[in-house]
């Protein structure tokens, strides 16, 4: 067994460690010590720890921190190179299960700033270097600038590294199902009522587009979440920490993770008191969820069915639907997304609400705000990877459904405002309306063919696709 | 010209009046006096002033609190009379565009307060009686009690004489209907997929029954929203008010509107520190917002079309829907509904987010809560009403194309599981999807008939309406 | 090894299933069976799954059916007793581990109904009687009906068994103080700013009144949040189930948890289309938040110091606040609780946004609704445990500052206001605060001793703890 | 009277227009015509009508629309004067009056964009030229495209060239306290403990920096709200305007108000189906409510007192804050500030809501998003103008008071942990709160100078002005 600590084990399982404020029962192989146990025993709330992102973040900032000081004479190079292995670990998710701490706790972090630097320091122990997890792990730092760091460090990762591919996956998809279906037809619906044609193609080019702006609402707001409060120590003026540490760490950070979006804090006043940032990016992710919400609906509302519903689309059958119906298929990763996108909206409002919390020198919510933010970058990157994967990639559309509910519609009646005018166009779709006809049959019937339209003239006019504007120039 | 004032008037416009911090400028015909002007040149924010609702409340309040004052011997008859006088009529609304201060005020409505104060004491002037708007109008009250009591007893009698009988009447449209249609069989819908059948009453049966539990809703946050804090005064403690002066002004208030539900508030620090019952209340008002949102989607969907779209239902024409598509209609008051619950949620989250910043003995956010409350009250009340009216009782619904869909469902084979089983079941559903048969000719084209099913029995399963138990015994 | 299913395994660590789609890989050794396993593949989104109560209220309902359809003569008894047994289990949590669905799947929660029924039938099978998921252990069910009432029995459960008595034991904890510092007198603050006296005890029985109303606002919602649509099964219609079988289950829910407020729903439409009662529990459970915020903000602020701040009590330390700055204690509890009020806020968010998403005969959002409030729900019970426990009842008071601070108001002048006037009281508290005086002596300075005010008068009017009119007669 | 219209008057104040659903009487004098007083009449509903900037914008778009048309030789030159004349009046404002739609409308602003279309028809009228509402002034438009045009352009101008100016004076006022303040040291405060020294200077250079990013994340997003989908018509395809109109009119826009954000929308089917810009612009607004929520709390708790609060700076006197405490002064542009942060948090609400919920071709709900962003921006930039200029820019900070507070803080003993140890630390600031010592006083009590600490040593290491790190390289 691995020397986790300097304390002797006792018989029953747990060991004795202790802090300024005296002794604590830790398990005897927990790799953490006593802060992280008082908080442990603190704050049995929710069961839920850190997301994995802030737990790696946290490890590249030990390790840069470390790095930083040894090159600055601070720390011998031993250490750094503990800290840096045992950092790196966590940072690749090998210790997940040392950190206990529940994400409802001291409203700066420091209980998991603390179990960061407790854990490392057990592994250094454990690897024959001994370092102390405040003044080596935490050396130059303070709690409320390294987990405000940890977390944007995350939230841009997640944010850069794996939702902004998954939206290009899925806005690809669109893509190829835009250019595939660039000429199928169908029905427009405005207020859900029948509208003028347009193509199933030029449908999913928005839909596309609504995901790769989702992707530019993410990264316009990096410019801010990269900025980083590292070297502002306890309050913002770096007390304790050797000048020029805050940029040495940052440039540690960007060679690290390849992420250059990482700064140093343009006001380590701002950047330690607020979490703006974090309330911008949030609000990117909703908007995101948004789009989701409407592409969503657009799609689950073209695949309903198969016989009552709007049937214009097929969507891949995933598993069966009913208990009780038998051969019932349903939308479900529709459904999926949908409800994503409602976690996301409330996620967001818990990001609002807790980032208008702060007092002075301090926001104290951070850590419920760094699980909002990173659970809805996370769950939105899976839910849209899956989205693209199982639902957008495997649809079939209905060619000829679509086409004759593009020819049905009242509205293709419109290019003939300009021959027989708004009024007489709208006797013509009531009439078709009223007596079940199609559109040229009413023209005909209300006697405009071959005056003033001839009924080639009609017909040209009357061609659903030709109104799509496929090659029209804006 | 009345005397509103005891001050001189200048050749400008205005005259002259002071407060404890110095000389003001007022308008010349103006009811208010210094500090409503002070406030209305320090808070040019929004443009818009109290509610109606609330203002009204104020006049009853300070009605209720000179009757109590005249009652206990604390001032005399002829200023009792005049301040009831004018107070009531700030009630009825007559001097309305004499409130002229800006909603987004001191957080504590004292400004609103002061305006109504000053306002009675110009009315009392104009009529000979001279009152002072702090000595004798406010007399035994602050702001911090009188402000917060007016918002409670205006959002009282808004839900309770307003709200509550306009859902009443959505809900009695909606159960006219159900009646009407109870026979009236379709497919249902689930995950928008087709489904077993109901009927339309059936449907709007439901949603009589989410309407009347709306106003249940309401009516069930009044035990806390009709808590007054009135006899307060500045903190809680009551200071410079007579013993029993709180109950007595409820009873008076109580007598005025007619609301049984107004009470003096159980605890006279929770009742000015917190305004935890105007954010009961706006969540139970978002709920409705909810519920009008899911009956709004459904009803336009069903009126959809006509050509491409459900065209389950038609609903009455409003106006020309459109400027370039000729005879096209929109389901225009469903979304208007749909905007009301957009703008009802909006609201109670600001109301949320207000009701969390009070401090010790105050919140200073009332005048923002009750703005957002009582708008969403009113507003409910409205687009409630024309829904109803204009939207509900014109419905008329496509009976024979309903039926259709119900029998062309592929789920009515559902009562076949326990002839055939589940998965035989399912094996006519797929076939009949696969050869565009009905589940009736499915199940005969598969070999079912005679055997085990006679013809008779399967026409007996296959009884749609039958299907939709409508005398059930749950 | 007990047979969890009557398919052999294979080689691989798998058993191979299969459904009406087709041939699943199994882990081995799971309960779960098909069509679990395909949400496991379809919904890798979160690795959240269902909460605890949930798993539990599915585990009670599937018990209940099974009696139900026993006493009705649908089931045999050798099926219902090994049902109930296994669904005993689920209940009691013995194998959560087999409910790997993730909470972002089908909207109708039926991935989840299904994990039951196949968890137990694999249960069943493993004591030698075999039942049919979908055939016995969903017999009289569908997904449609089960989810939700299995939401609601779980929201209703955990609010009166957890919530409730949680929220009692924190109130409690503030009328023991409210008792123990009834006397103890301090400046009251509005606006922030010095105000008239209030005591310690007047605050903190303002603190148990909010909690104890945020608990009636739960019950409020109950009579609604109780209504369950079993029996209706997939549309509402009760097709396939057997008559009176909704109120037996109900009934026999009743007995099980004990909780009267259960009950059949009022419209079975509307209790499954809708989810309207989660979404006004939720915004009670928001209430609270809001409640919660306030009172904690109080807390901390009234701790704040020890030196720059207000410090008018101590919270208990327990653990050390700061890496870097040595002795310093933190109100952790306090942010513990602001940071659970703000995650509530948050779900509710989600739980209405979800709430409005159903469309026709079924809400399609129920799993992320149910999540959302369940969670604020069970982090609300543990939250106000520890703050009770580990916060407020440790408080200690500074009795002798709160006394100086409100002898120092300038407020405590305002009795004075009928002696003097309110003018004259204006000046005198101008004169103490530019001086530098107390208001007793600024009143002396300028002349007010002996006449109009005698030294024992003033003496009398200036006592604040008689200003808190602790024994008035509202 | 000008001939506001070709119709008639009759005797009684209404004159008789009409639509293609036949008549409607219109009040005589009115600008507008039959479908607008169609509904005036179907959505009585909350009194408001348009946001002023959006009607501009309206104004500018039809002129615009109306110079491009006629530059295509669509429109005559008669017509297009008379109307980009009639159109540069409504965008003036001059004619407001004639707008009476309520905003809780068609959800496409069908009705708005028709009521321009017949005010301009009327007002040219009046100059002796007769346009159509529909044929002339909306030429080439609909309202599908026109609407949300004319938002993104009210919401363009109204974020650049009001709130980001707005906020820059805001941003201004903070800078220039910032210098000012530059050596005014203070206790810093973090989890409102007391906490290492910062300067005033230091906390209003956050501040500063806290509003200009907020003004950054308003123009991040306008790259995507700056994009217009005119061109589009009724669908998105164009039908029915001539190529290269789209492109023309937004080159006219941007002429029109010098805003070279406008641009074509990059896909017109994501610019008319979906309202995303909207939302991630509410999400900057709200992000910037969220900052001047913490500023506010700040600014006001810094100010706190005067007796029994933090009383470190001093907020000019802007009215008498109580009608029954005399003397009493209280922070109404902070609580200003922070209820119209409250309001933006709502209405930010109320336009994701509202964005999620379009369908297909087109968002309906238009109107409430356009009316909750565009107030948002309005309110924010009138009440940081008033927060500057009326509260920030008078304060006075109580330097001696700082100072001791700064002093006083045992956390000033952080700069001793090199000097004798982290615990020895912990031990020295202990003692001085024990027993009521300065740190000074106390490192000397025990016993630490001259050894290891010189007093001089000392003194240099507890100057507190020094550790604020001024001049500290990052």
């Amino acid at each position: 067994m691995p020397a986790y600590s300097d304390r002797m084990a006792d018989q029953s399982g747990f060991r004795i460690e202790h802090d300024t404020m005296g002794e604590v029962r830790v398990p005897v192989d927990a790799l953490w010590r006593a802060q992280t146990q008082r908080a442990v025993e603190n704050f049995p709330v929710s069961g839920s720890g850190l997301e994995r992102a802030q737990i790696r973040a946290l490890g590249l900032l030990k390790s840069a921190c470390a790095t930083v000081n040894g090159r600055l004479g601070l720390l011998e190079k031993t250490k750094v190179d503990a800290i840096v292995s045992a950092a790196g670990r966590i940072a690749e998710g090998e210790v997940d299960d040392h950190f206990p701490v529940d994400v409802f706790q001291t409203g700066s972090g420091t209980s998991s700033n603390m179990n960061a630097n407790e854990v490392i320091a057990s592994m250094c122990a454990a690897e024959g270097v001994t370092v102390h997890p405040n003044d080596d792990v935490n050396m130059s730092q303070s709690s409320n600038d390294t987990f405000p760091t940890a977390t944007h460090v995350a939230a841009t990762e997640l944010a850069l590294t794996e939702l902004v591919p998954a939206l290009g996956g899925l806005a690809g998809s669109f893509e190829r199902k835009s250019v595939e279906w660039r000429e199928v037809v169908k029905s427009g619906r405005t207020h859900l009522m029948d509208a003028v044609p347009v193509t199933l193609g030029q449908e999913f080019g928005g839909y596309a587009r609504q995901i790769r702006a989702g992707a530019e609402r993410v990264c316009a707001t990096l410019p801010r979440v990269g900025e980083l409060p590292i070297g502002g120590t306890a309050a913002g003026t770096g007390l304790n920490a050797p000048d020029g540490f805050g940029s040495a760490v940052v440039e540690e950070l960007r060679s690290l993770t390849g992420l250059e979006e990482l700064r140093l804090a343009e006001d380590p006043f701002e950047a330690q008191s607020a979490r703006d940032g974090l309330v911008e990016l949030s609000g990117a992710l909703r908007t995101i969820a948004v789009s989701l919400t409407k592409i969503a609906n657009d799609v689950r509302w073209m695949g309903s069915g198969p016989m009552t519903g709007l049937s214009e689309i097929h969507l891949p059958d995933l598993q069966p639907g009913s208990s009780i119906m038998p051969g019932k298929v349903n939308p479900v990763l529709c459904e999926t997304i949908s409800q994503v996108a409602a976690q996301v909206v409330g996620n967001d409002a818990a990001v609002a609400w807790a980032g208008a919390t702060g007092a002075f020198e301090l926001n104290t919510a951070i850590p419920v705000m760094a699980r909002n933010v990173l659970e809805s970058a996370r769950i939105l990157t899976t839910s849209t990877t899956l989205f693209a994967e199982r639902c957008i990639d495997g649809i079939e559309p209905d060619v000829e459904r679509m086409r004759r509910y593009a020819e049905s519609s009242p509205s293709i009646v419109t290019p003939l405002n300009s021959a027989i005018g708004y009024e007489e166009a709208a006797r013509v779709a009531k009439h078709a309306l009223a007596e079940g006809l199609t559109i040229r049959e009413a023209v005909i019937a209300l006697g405009f063919v071959p005056d003033p339209l001839s009924e080639d003239e009609l017909d040209r006019r009357l061609d659903v696709l030709g109104m799509t504007g496929l090659d029209r120039e804006r």
